[in-house]
């Protein structure tokens, strides 16, 4: 046979998951995307169709519902540890189960009582509200052995309204860029990190806990550094959480320079200059693109190139 | 000639405008997406393509960048009441603008200090991150006389996950649903108003203040509401405006039914019970859509049905 | 009550519905998307939670299914009229009924046969690639006594490389563009036409056959006009369809200006002549929006100003 | 430093591209969105900010612009050729140059005379409407001695409406679906292919015919495999491919099982059967997800596992 299967996966993709907890009157949500991919001993399938090895994906959907009832939802990446070692030790020819997650944060609606004073969203106790900020982001692949489990979060749009410059670059024939000491510097953050823990031999890190700190440290990073280049605030990022957080040896970000173009209001008699506050465009497309694997010195990247542009 | 021209507008769409204000080291920001639309004297440039009366879309861009310098972006409904003033009075053609305003929030960012103490928000002077929770819009229409002018909201999600029922409605042949007494009730509100402000003559609404009372009010109704049906919170919703807010006399809403399905579980041995805490499929399409204006008794209704579909 | 109700409406958007049609072992396939919109007396609903005027959002969904296998899908119109019938004859608090649908059209594929001869696409039976270059769309309403019966398209992306220009607009301080006399003039269309078409003592259309000629039409005229202004255009496209098709008394259009703004290579020693063949960027945001209605003479128009913006 | 930088790239992404080359009176099109990344010498930009090494994303935008005047743009790939190879070459800190490039298809538009005699798309020059069937896409990678170049496609939208089963699956407790002997199998494409050729010294494949050829052979074996799964027939469409095409080594596919669930109408007295031509719901989430890549036997894999879901 002139032709061999290479690399081959397959399962149900964004099972949309939520799971309802009630605490009495007060109800907690959990509201994730779910993704499984499964391989292994899969030629013959491929080869001729017989799917005496296949378990369909209907029934990886019906596991994913199960489970959140079964096992509940502590977190996207516990629940994904559940699930990939249930399809691994459970079904022979699997050999490695990857799942990926998506997670929508809700927020307590805040409301005001009839009298009008104000009632704090504790108060509420099952009344949300989509919060939007960001999406976070949970991939578990397990292969009988070891786990992998990579933690990450994408569509957070943040802005320096200063503090930003850009100059002293290379200049080809094809260079027309001015060079800018107070600019703009707005991204909309994709970060994927690694957890250096894999089995059950290892203390498992609280992973709310550590999501909620992870990002914490790639905002403030953010905000502290003054940059001369979106590239060294992408390393403060990476470098601020992987100092910060022992339990992350590897993270890797794709941060879109999302521009904003100092207006050109001088044919209109009007001077706009960063320092007195400025008018901008903000632009679609095209958008400078800065992509960087920070890592814990010693240790391995397995983050791939394009993790963070799926 | 056997044909004529019927309702036209022209104008730039999409104007991504960001105004920047610095208060000392403590900056402000305005993110807006301007659409104008202008309509008048322009049967000779559809009929045979002079542009006599024309002022050319890129100009009503520039002016939309000028005025943000100029005049600055206090809110949305004041300035698009500056742009549709200027092009009315000072286009002799033109005999109407509409000015649509899209506006993204952004929240300053809250970080925490290298010793590790939580710096508040308010210490933050120049770091952003764009909210997302919901779109703030705004329509302004002038035509020489009268504004009308209308504020709203899109992409809000929200869900009570108990306090819904649905019960007690018609039965015909193709009719399957199962009536529920415990169901999650969500929906992404998008809704429009109308401020009965017209003209300077009148007392001129604090914007930004009547739309946090506003979007405060809905919320509000959203929460203490015990559904029967979507179309009863809907009318809770409105009612709450209208008789708060004295500055409003309609308001429009389009609440989708966002359907969380409770899984059947029972093949899995498993019991998946609303009150017991329970799991379900959020779908995606169909999905119920649920339409109405509320008006204050005896105004007259301004918001074309389809408003809240844009 | 200081608050009443006003336009209100509700019903299953968004069903998507798929009818294989088998002639021996040729397939033919119709792939809608049908959302239905309900209104009548339905006041109790909002004013107390009482469904008892209320067919299921759950059950109009089950109609279009079942209507799909009893009826057939013969047009989108026909399957239209069908069901908005059906809701306001069936259930009597139900006044009026609007359905309305989204088409993707299918072509079969073209193949070889394995000794390398080319197998036109009417040869191959039951294997179909989605088209793509358009949507189509349809909107029928019905409220017991008459139809309104609207056809319409969206996503035709469409260029003209040249003979079109732009010159002789009005300029004022804001006004910086050059005028141009060779540019690129490019659209996507969106169109809704209506037809005289009310009720079943007319002759009905042909409605497939009346769509494909009224698309033909708008191209021609797309294509033999020597553009002055895309408002030009715009009424040449609405006043072919109008001369041409004598069951069509309406037509609106939303076209918006897809800019390919000529690049500036002069930095770069090369000269970008739109004569010569040029290089392009083309724009996202923001987009000129031209919007207009066309009737026929003495015909009133009922397409409403947002319609095609939907 | 506990911290260090890993694979990192930057460039200008989504750079839209539009040539229109005359040949008299009759021009030709390429549309083009065009992403530069560059990697090299660029761990100072990283460390301290300093951009002594960074050629601006700027700059990378402008060439892209001048070389499709300079040097037109014959296919994708000849274009991400000239391009990669020019940073690499030009630029001493930049070791690695990778272009992307999707590609919008545009056909001629097919017109009628005013008498009514049909035109030929070929008679009309200079009008074009979107095709929108698919999207082309390509990568080229060079690293200063060898390139490496990727072509595919993505949102390709095919059907069989019957030669598809589904059963002889693996049955574990989560399993609840019914097996399948008259199914529709439905999916969307996304597939890259990598060529053999990697230097000048070998002589290049023509791009054009080269993709037209794939394409249709993809299609051919979609069409002729009458399938028991859906692994199946990604193999045999790869394997097609591969058999076919002597320049192309390895090919992946993602395809989505786009399914379509045969309504339950027995509800309502009717009878729906595969067989006798059913009525279908299209469903959006979740869906089945098969993934692999078929090779040339005695080929490495170099196509990433996730290149197909971006």
């Amino acid at each position: 046979m002139p032709t061999i299967l290479g690399q081959n996966q397959y399962g149900k993709a964004e099972n949309r998951v939520v799971k309802i907890t009630r605490e009495g009157d007060t109800h907690h949500i959990k509201d994730l995307n779910v993704s499984v991919a499964l391989s292994g001993d899969m030629d013959e399938v491929h080869y001729s169709g017989s799917n005496a090895h296949v378990l369909p994906t209907d029934t990886t959907k019906n596991t994913v519902f199960a489970f959140a009832k079964g096992h509940g939802i502590e977190s996207a990446e516990q629940f994904g540890i559940h699930l990939a070692r249930h399809f691994v030790e459970s079904q022979e020819p699997i050999k490695r189960a990857r799942i990926r997650v998506e997670e929508y944060a809700w927020d307590r609606i805040a409301t005001s009582d009839s009298g009008g004073r104000f009632i704090g969203a504790d108060e509420v106790r099952h009344s949300f509200v989509r919060n939007g900020q960001e999406t976070r982001t949970a991939q578990v692949t397990y292969d009988g052995e070891s786990f992998q489990v990579f933690s990450g979060l994408k569509d957070l749009t943040v802005m320096n309204s200063t503090n930003s410059e850009f100059w002293g670059y290379v200049k080809d024939r094809y260079t027309t860029l001015k060079e800018a000491y107070d600019r703009i510097l707005a991204t909309e953050v994709t970060g994927w990190w690694r957890h250096n823990w894999t089995s059950d031999e290892q203390r498992m890190p609280q992973w709310e806990r550590s999501y909620a700190r992870t990002k914490q440290h790639l905002l403030d990073a953010f905000v502290e550094t003054y940059s001369l280049s979106l590239q060294q605030t992408l390393y403060q990022m990476g470098a601020r959480v992987i100092n910060s957080r022992s339990e992350i040896d590897e993270i890797r970000f794709s941060l879109p320079n999302k521009h904003h173009f100092l207006v050109d209001l001088e044919p209109f008699g009007l001077t706009n200059d960063s320092a007195d506050g400025a008018v901008y465009f903000a632009a679609d497309r095209p958008y400078g693109l800065i992509e960087a694997t920070i890592l814990r010195d010693g240790c391995e990247p397995q983050i791939p190139v394009d993790m963070t542009n799926l």
